[in-house]
């Protein structure tokens, strides 16, 4: 018997029906923990609690190596090696030299100076949706513009994912999923702040893990899921509430974010990935615009809206004060006043990312950096040592000349 | 000179006596530390602490992301997200909708529910023998019952391990071994409880690699150790002590737990999964009931023992009310009446297990859902975009007209 | 255009030169935040803290599961496992039984007797530079030693690394990498000296990176870079930081320690191994005497330096009796006299490690063990179940016989 396995309409159907009964169940009846509202800090006189560190958030959440790690190390020597990581972790091979491939590689150095320098404590952004992702992203893609390469199609065979390879992505996208809460609260306030940090992320990212596989089956034709959408959209989420987990975002909240960037995240995958080749000439290999940059920038409008929201009921008068540090020179600020900084820090973000992206592109045009020729692009063995087995085995094999014997 | 590398005998007798020494050493020898013993709560008072964070434990011990995290929030979203990601993580392909393949797939919305509403608080189940792994398997084997496919026989020879595959399944054996004291430990009480179930569960899952490794080896004429044994009953052992781990079940009683439920897990792949296919119709693909089921189920009942047996003498006074909350409605329960309810609590995740399989079984039978004819499950590409490249290439290595040539 | 990608002198100059710029900038810049600096016992008492869980450390940073979790258990029944995971781990395959393949088999029930029996509260080494490191690696190497087989030429071809195990592989060391802050600070004092172990820790390993880079390039002709290099030397870094991680090293000294141990374990790959085996007939399949032996090395003796150079002006009083635990019968040592006995302690470490290698060495030759014959050595199917599949495709594709047809 032909069965019918066209998921087109009913696999999508099923997701977004079920998600949306979500939201409307978490807006009606889940509300925060006490442990996780902004109240905690009235209950935490009312308990006679000694310490933040009595939050039951500390007693079984895991940590994060976050890169700062609160800023206790102030110009670190974590960006180098983070910088060579990253390109190591990207399969394809002509990338550390070529930022074509990598276009979030050269951020670091420049992120962590002007983030120090100018911005922390009175824009908010504990998961870094602006600091982090759009900055890195734009700041990336910018260099990817200026080192474009228009004959690079002769070697975008080498290019496409590879079964094995995709399940061993696989384990990176689960493993980022999994810490991702634990990232986005790793810089929060303690207490309270951090708990609600990683409730939101976990929400909006679950939302979005939904939408995505909703919409890689819905915007193809064979109605299939698409392995390269499930490894990057469905993290979309986690950006998108980097600015605003520590927030009162509410769980509900949270999933709608997440609702909204999974669909924004996979839709730029099959649509606006080959608008930017064909039209605006960059080369964005890993989908970096739909991981990173895109759902950055929902992240800081999120946060900015949600900060400019908050009120003295949500958060409480003392609550309100601790969460966005109006304390010191910043006691008068209200919501309003932080939620236009919010907004600012989303331009500014930008702009530096588009400056530096456009110098560091510039220093990397240099000659002698040693860049391969447009055909040796994502070939491994232009740089590195690389065993002579199975792998030399696989192309022989698809040599067109080996046939069956027929005779 | 041709060696002798038979182990069938030498192998397991080496393990077996080296674990048995161990037993009897620790058993002689080890105590809990005051730090994780019941007692603890004394001396607490004694110290002047002042919160269970004082306990060595949080100081260096990682936490773990369970989905419940204490219960904060109430329904949560992370089941959907679970539900998907473990679909997902099973590399054979038509698990999404053919939960013949994925026995664990549809337990989540049914799990949450009843546990919440009827059971927190009363029976003790930290690391859910009952209400995760004796409830997850057995409701997702009668699930795979209803679906019973007679001819899947014809797609079978894609459903065995692949090498690589091996390799890969194996990065998450040793993750969830290393992660799984945290996973037991991670919703018990504070202090001491959490800090003994993490000790309870590494000693059960190091006595449990042994009796794997051993029985592994013995129960087959080559005496050769099978990987799929090592990737699944190693980890039976955390399983078994998921509802005792936070009781005083001592070093060397985890051990005999670990011990025992390691040679019930393998010789469950041996004998009794193809005695479950052949006559009860059910299709255990993944060995659920080997690493889930059963152990399950031994834990349920050491947990109700172990609760059972409890005195004064071993917990301390305040300890026993402390570790089974004898407080409250509960303050005149005995370890006796605790062990009863443990007890019950077994029949009712079987009962709920098995109603809530059919109801589930009964839904996915319904024609709308897509599922694949036999002869294409555990394909990939029914549902999903599977790149075009080695694989195909090595499936075309496979046609069996590809000769050498003799000529 | 034919493109110059020699990178041999561009690429490990740009490593070097920035490292040292980075060496410099932490040398005049960066100082430990008070909450990492061994001042802040005195800081505990200014601002009236109850607990050294009150550092900022203990907010956000993820614990490591060590096996010995602050020896609250004694003889624990981890070792057993440990040593069966770490044969697992190691992908080559008759090293169950044939240490040739893995010369830190044997350490663990050794290890753990001496160090806790004569060693622990004198001689500090938290990380395990000595007692871990240096004591394993040549106490395996020297079991390696006695089990040489000068005919293990002929299985030669199989114990290459290969493409996708070299991927595989990298899992590994990223996992390691950013544990092994966690791992090197497990065990160490609470509060102010865990932190600064970590930060030590990270510095040291991205040091590290930095310069095995370098010289993978530029001690190989074609200046390419060598997995194997990358994999293992990286991590070289946090060994050779691992008994004076919690000392006051000073982030730019825990620079400094990376970019030495960088350059000597990648030039052991290149010039050491091929004498060691040549020579002194011992068969380092894994580069244990690379990545532990001469790190560890380095590690004891830094931390001898490191623990003599001590002073009340860097660490404080009260700092400096906490950080070396000079009270009860030690109250009266003195930094000079600490670090007379951290370099004794080095030699212990050796000492016992070759007689106990020796001594299980002599044990593993005894003819029951089930050896495999030379020509079998690095072939999986010894001792295991291999699935027949795409492993016996490639290895029937590298059949000489199958040519493409050419008429």
């Amino acid at each position: 018997m032909v069965k019918n396995t066209y998921m087109r309409w009913r696999l999508p159907l099923i997701c977004l029906l079920w998600e949306i009964a979500m939201i409307i169940l978490f807006g009606v009846f889940v509300r925060f923990d006490p442990e996780a509202d902004a109240h905690w800090k009235e209950e935490w006189h009312q308990k006679n609690l000694t310490s933040d560190i009595e939050n039951d958030f500390y007693f079984s959440f895991p940590g994060c190596p976050r890169d700062d790690l609160r800023g206790f190390w102030l110009p670190d020597d974590i960006p180098p090696a983070l910088w060579l990581w990253s390109c190591w972790l990207q399969l394809p091979p002509c990338r550390l030299w070529d930022p074509v491939g990598s276009p979030d590689a050269g951020l670091v150095p420049f992120f962590r100076e002007w983030k120090d320098t100018h911005w922390s404590g009175k824009v908010k952004d504990a998961g870094g949706s602006m600091t982090i992702h759009t900055f890195g992203a734009y700041f990336g893609l910018t260099v990817t513009r200026i080192l474009y390469r228009p004959n690079l199609e002769q070697s975008k065979d080498k290019q496409g994912s590879v079964y094995h390879s995709d399940l061993f992505a696989m384990i990176g996208t689960l493993y980022l999923w999994m810490y991702w809460p634990s990232f986005n609260s790793a810089v929060s306030n303690h207490g309270d702040a951090q708990h609600r940090a990683a409730i939101n992320t976990y929400c909006s990212l679950a939302s979005c893990v939904l939408t995505t596989v909703a919409f890689s089956s819905l915007l193809q034709k064979k109605g299939k899921l698409d392995m390269v959408h499930i490894q990057n959209a469905t993290l979309a989420g986690g950006v998108a509430v980097g600015t605003s987990a520590e927030m009162m975002l509410t769980p509900y909240g949270s999933l709608i974010v997440g609702f909204l960037c999974g669909i924004v995240s996979t839709a730029g995958f099959v649509y606006l990935m080959p608008f930017l080749e064909s039209k605006l000439k960059i080369q964005d290999t890993c989908g970096i615009h739909n991981l990173h940059a895109m759902p950055g920038l929902i992240g800081g409008i999120v946060g900015a809206v949600t900060a400019a929201a908050a009120t003295e009921e949500v958060y409480g008068k003392e609550g309100l004060i601790s969460a966005f540090d109006f304390t010191g020179d910043y006691k008068d600020w209200t919501p309003t006043v932080q939620g236009g900084f919010q907004a600012a820090g989303i331009f500014v973000s930008l702009a530096m990312a588009l400056a530096g992206g456009a110098i560091v592109g510039a220093i990397l045009k240099l000659p002698f950096l040693g860049d391969p020729a447009d055909e040796n692009c994502f070939e491994d063995d232009v740089y590195w040592e690389v065993p002579e087995d199975e792998e030399s085995g696989l192309y022989h094999m698809h040599d067109p000349t080996l046939k069956p014997v027929t005779s």
